[in-house]
C-alpha cells in the first residue's frame, strides 16, 4: 500500500523550517491504518517480540495496535509524573532546557525481549530515551519500529547496533 | 476475564483523596489486554461504527487499538496546539481555569458513524468535551466505550441519550 501518499505535509509546524509530517489523515483511513500496523506487526514478529514499549502520545497510536496485532502486552513510556506507581526516568534534552521520561518499575521482566514503537524517527533523541528505559528495567530491546523516518535527520545513527523498522523513508 | 483484578488503585495519586485507577497492570499482559479491546469490539460491532475517536493521550491506548480490532479509522483529539492542520476547539473547565480539546476539521465525515473511547469515564467532562467536538463535525455518536467506569461520579447521567458501554464499573 502507497502509505506515504496518506502522509500530508504540514510546511512551518510547529515551528518555521519544520515540515511537520501528519499522519492522521492515513489514521483516519481504516484499511491503510490496519495495513501500516499488519505490515510492522509481520515484520516483527519473526524476531519474537514480548512487549511493545511506546513514548506519549504519538507512541501510543503505533505502540498500541502493534502491541494488539501482535497479541503481546503495551507499556506506556509518559512525561514526569503521569505514571501513579514507582517509575525510573531519564532526561533529555530539549532544545531549550530538559524534560524527563519515565517508565513503571515492574514494566517489563529482566531479559523480556521489547519492541519500542513510535510514529516517526527523526532525531532519534526519543527513542533512544526510551531504550534506556527499557534495558533500566534489564529487558532486551529487539527492534525499534516507526510509520516514518526522516533520514536526512539520521537518527538511526543514534541506534547504532539496533534492528531499525520503518515503513515510509522521507 | 477479570480485568478488575488486573487495575491497581493507587490511593492519593496525582492528589489527596483521589482514589487512581492504573490499567498499565492489565495493558502488559498481552492476553487481557486484547480481551479486553476483543470484548469492547464485539459489543461495538452491532452499532455499525465506521470510527473511533479518542482523547489524548490514555484515550488512545484504548481507542487506537479499538479502531484497529474495528477495522475502521482512528481520529484523535488533542489539547490545543497538537493538531498541525486546520482544527475545531472546546473550552473544558478544570478545577482551576480552562483548557482546550481540538480535532481536525476534516477528521469526520457528515453523518459518519463513530465511537468515542477512553480509558476512565470519571465525572464525563473529557468525554463530553469529544462528543461535542464529533457533533460539531456534524458526525454521529453511536456509542462511548470505556475500559472503566466509576458509577459514584455519575459521568453517565453527562451523557443521557448516548450508549455508554464499560467493561468494569467501581
Amino acid at each position: 500500500m502507497d502509505f506515504k501518499s496518506m502522509i500530508r505535509v504540514i510546511p512551518d509546524f510547529p515551528q518555521p523550517g519544520v515540515s511537520f509530517k501528519d499522519i492522521t489523515p492515513l489514521l483516519k483511513d481504516g484499511a491503510a491504518y490496519r495495513a501500516a500496523i499488519d505490515e510492522l506487526a509481520e515484520r516483527l514478529r519473526p524476531l519474537g517480540p514480548e512487549a511493545v514499549v511506546g513514548p506519549e502520545a504519538r507512541g501510543f497510536v503505533i505502540g498500541a495496535p502493534l502491541a494488539y496485532a501482535l497479541g503481546v502486552g503495551f507499556v506506556p513510556v509518559r512525561k514526569a509524573g503521569k505514571l501513579p506507581a514507582e517509575t525510573v526516568s531519564v532526561e533529555y534534552e530539549l532544545e531549550y532546557g530538559y524534560d524527563r521520561l519515565e517508565i513503571h518499575r515492574d514494566a517489563l521482566r529482566k531479559g523480556q525481549r521489547v519492541v519500542v514503537a513510535d510514529d516517526l524517527l527523526a532525531t532519534g533523541g526519543t527513542i533512544r530515551s526510551t531504550i534506556r528505559l527499557v534495558e533500566q528495567l534489564g529487558a532486551h530491546v529487539a527492534a525499534s519500529a516507526f510509520l516514518i523516518e526522516l533520514t536526512y535527520l539520521e537518527g538511526r545513527a543514534k541506534l547504532a547496533g539496533y534492528h531499525v523498522l520503518s515503513l515510509v523513508q522521507y
